[in-house]
């Protein structure tokens, strides 16, 4: 065993300090890395040295390999987190790390590779007699043989790139007529955006949940799973809220999942924190749909409902040590919800929306748990990822941690950008998502009620707006320390969200 | 059962914020009530209504019955939540209450009197079996008799106002000729604090440890507790840290002690959430040693290890709703620590720190909670309790809890006035803490490390400084923005935390 001493988190945001936090906690030195939009960053402060790694690109920063390498050696860092995202799941990365005698926080560049490549992750889980979703056992060679595929499994069907992922170079078929320009169209999409036309075919679930399976495994062969997080409410194929458990569950269906997630893991010879990512359906047969061989933006929910902290599991397996609990150690108490906090508009399209942070007022208290790193007078740069928070909820039922999540949603007030949290408050006061009753079409289906761009301002804020301006009125002499903050009355009503509640 | 609709917290700070937020998750209307020096706190604005009651001092204002029965008629509450402090534990408040038809929320008038008066709970203790500390059973009528209880339970004692609490009208006594005059002062000093000078005797246990028990208890004569809470951290007989599970308890005593409780409040019908606390001594012999009949500042260790929420507890008890658990359905899992944030100077004997906060940095991320009231340019007014925040941690054990409040403590960065932070990490540092090798007088113990007002300037805090410095000389024309918050750099050397860690 390998004590680790000082981490390179080779990314940013909320992830960078998460991972931050933990090193802390295990008093581990940290190092932070930057791009040039990036110098006024929280991570950058947090971490006990911070290094400058290029443009404002990723791929001349976050994704430039040889001069985060070069900034490990130089800073003395004997470990890298790559956190979500960026190299996380890059084999290249994780392979010079290992040549450059740093230890990488993940798993072997042949796992990254094997699970990476949806064909061959395919084959390795139908090996392991892990349920797949029907459809082909590798990359179709020609239009013929999609529709003689089609023929044995049925329609409705799914393209999919081999090298895919956030729903890009995918399409769906409904009828015979569209399979040959659908096959067309996904490859040129999946050439264009991975480099590589190789597509397969999938059977298409109408009412499909995603409910993934964290796992955890060390280097001595013990693998254990954390149970599952709901993931089905998404906007355009990204997850926007997730809970554990999932409403759908059932002990039995929890524990035949648990096993096939531990299955595949062993499979792979897997080491760390992963997740299987499974597709089930409203008759809950379940298929393997993906693996990520990173830590989730969403393992806050599986610390809170286990009380094991996921991150300093990674480090202690990147380690060599063995897993200090076994499966029948683990349980899930009560329940914890998830919301994605984006800067974007959600009655536009979700169009990001880059700009600079007025005032932020956090939520707090009991069960409430906020991961971000935006703060007062911080300019969110347009280059990266527009999610800027994660709030987490707990509560010992789930009727308790929606009730818990809609207050934090009240207490949470950005000004400056515009934000998913009016969105997200109409989830949790939607009657489908309150009674657990949704998949991954829950936003087209209830768009009515979550989208709605005519939407009356809540009267409620508007005697907020008027109990604030009358707070600054009150203020007199020091108006001057608030001005900068505070438009005209007119202006004020179009901004949804104030200061301090 | 008669469910409450509207209600009136009897508060401000922290407190009035903690039990809205319970109020908002249960869909219950909130009105808070203010002095004029608090027209800008954060209560007032986070309630569906808000009355200024009278002047800053409490006594025109926060203890003005009158007024507050008042505006509780006036906005239709139903229900008063008296926080703790202030009215909470005044039995003629929690009678106008039922007289006006408003629902108190705590004990009957009865169970305040008889636990609020020393001698008449010491007798209702004893009469219920529990153990005491040894001592007069009454006040004592003559300083005759004084010498001869003296006489019988031996030196050292303590001389105690009947009416007591905070440490005043308290006199220890450790040679036989002090104690004449001892009596005398404690009189005197009783008279003037509460009007009261009748005074008892008890036997003074030289390392004492604070331990408390949280009860629960509904209408229907269903009593459970929750578990200890360790407060022996104290300053000037105030609770600065409180952690649960007591490093100090084993399973055996925990059970003993519980059931004790749970016979103490059985003993008065209790009603509600209320508090016993316990002497324990070295040797684990323990003595009643008061009751809380009232939520207290602590209560969030124990709504972490057990998951319940104590003010929707509360509620649900004034209520009249039947526990919803058992005694069997309880457990205390992992490891839940507050440090309480006063804005004070530790290293000038505790001085308040009233007057401006520029600058806050709220610690969070996993397994933290912060319950606080003051914001970025808030005034802390002179006339209230100096509590500005609580810092509540969990953690699996208690190392790992130790570790999550160091980091989260680093985390807390106030500027503009003086507070606790720093002793608090200190003590997160000191050897004996952390060995959980601690009595009611650690601090004087170990002032050398706790208190130390030479200590030099953490070199990392120096670090961040010059980060800081270097980071508003970047921000260049956006320097109007921040000049009203930054001092020359010479003034930033002598403030301890800056911004953003």
């Amino acid at each position: 065993m390998k004590k680790i001493k000082k981490i390179l988190i080779a990314n940013r945001g909320e992830i960078a300090i998460r991972v931050m936090r933990t090193c802390r906690e295990l008093d581990l030195e940290s190092v932070a890395i930057y791009s040039e939009a990036d110098r006024t960053s929280l991570h950058v402060r947090y971490a006990h040295e911070a290094y400058c790694v290029g443009k404002a690109p990723s791929s001349e920063s976050y994704l430039n390999i040889d001069k985060i390498i070069e900034v490990a050696k130089q800073s003395g860092a004997d470990a890298i987190h790559p956190g979500y995202g960026f190299l996380s799941e890059n084999a290249d990365f994780a392979r010079r790390c290992t040549e450059e005698g740093i230890v990488f926080i993940g798993p072997s560049p042949e796992v990254i590779i094997q699970m990476g490549d949806k064909i061959q992750a395919r084959e390795a889980m139908t090996a392991a007699g892990i349920p797949v979703v029907p459809g082909t056992d590798g990359e179709i060679k020609s239009e013929d043989e999609a529709l003689e595929v089609i023929k044995s499994i049925g329609l409705p069907v799914m393209i999919k790139a081999s090298a895919g992922g956030g729903g890009k170079g995918m399409r769906l078929v409904k009828n015979e007529s569209e399979v040959v320009s659908a096959v067309r169209a996904a490859r040129s999409e999946a050439k264009s955006a991975f480099g590589d036309d190789a597509v397969y075919i999938e059977k298409y679930i109408t009412s499909p949940h995603h409910i993934e399976f964290q796992i955890l495994a060390d280097q001595h062969g013990n693998t254990v799973h954390l149970f599952e997080r709901e993931c089905s409410v998404q906007r355009r194929h990204q997850k926007m809220i997730e809970e554990t458990p999932s409403p759908l569950m059932t002990p039995e269906l929890r524990d035949e999942m648990g096993k096939a997630a531990v299955e595949a893991a062993k499979a792979v010879n897997y080491v760390g924190a992963g997740t299987i990512e499974f597709l089930v359906d409203n008759d809950l047969n379940y298929y393997f749909l993906e693996m990520n061989t990173r830590l989730q933006v969403e393992h806050p929910i599986t610390e809170r409902v286990t009380g094991i902290d996921l991150v300093k599991q990674q480090i202690y397996a990147a380690e060599g040590r063995e897993l200090e609990f076994g499966q029948d150690d683990l349980r899930q108490r009560g329940h914890a919800i998830e919301c994605r906090i984006y800067a974007e508009d959600p009655d536009n399209n979700f169009m990001p929306s880059a700009g600079k942070v007025y005032k932020i007022s956090t939520p707090l208290g009991l069960g409430v748990r906020t991961d971000g790193y935006v703060y007062e007078g911080y300019e969110i740069p347009i280059y990266y990822d527009p999610m800027i928070s994660k709030l987490i909820v707990w509560g010992k039922t789930r009727d308790e941690a929606i009730a818990r999540m809609r207050r934090a949603l009240y207490e949470y007030k950005i000004t400056g950008v515009k934000t998913s949290i009016k969105m997200l408050e109409r989830v949790m006061n939607n009657e489908n998502f309150i009674a657990g009753n949704y998949d991954t079409h829950f936003i087209e289906k209830n768009q009515e009620q979550l989208l709605s761009n005519g939407m009356k301002d809540n009267p409620e804020d508007m005697v907020i707006i008027a109990a604030f301006i009358d707070y600054l009125d009150k203020l007199g002499s020091n108006a001057a320390v608030t001005k900068e903050f505070v438009p005209a009355q007119s202006r004020w009503k179009k901004i949804p969200y104030v200061n301090h509640f």
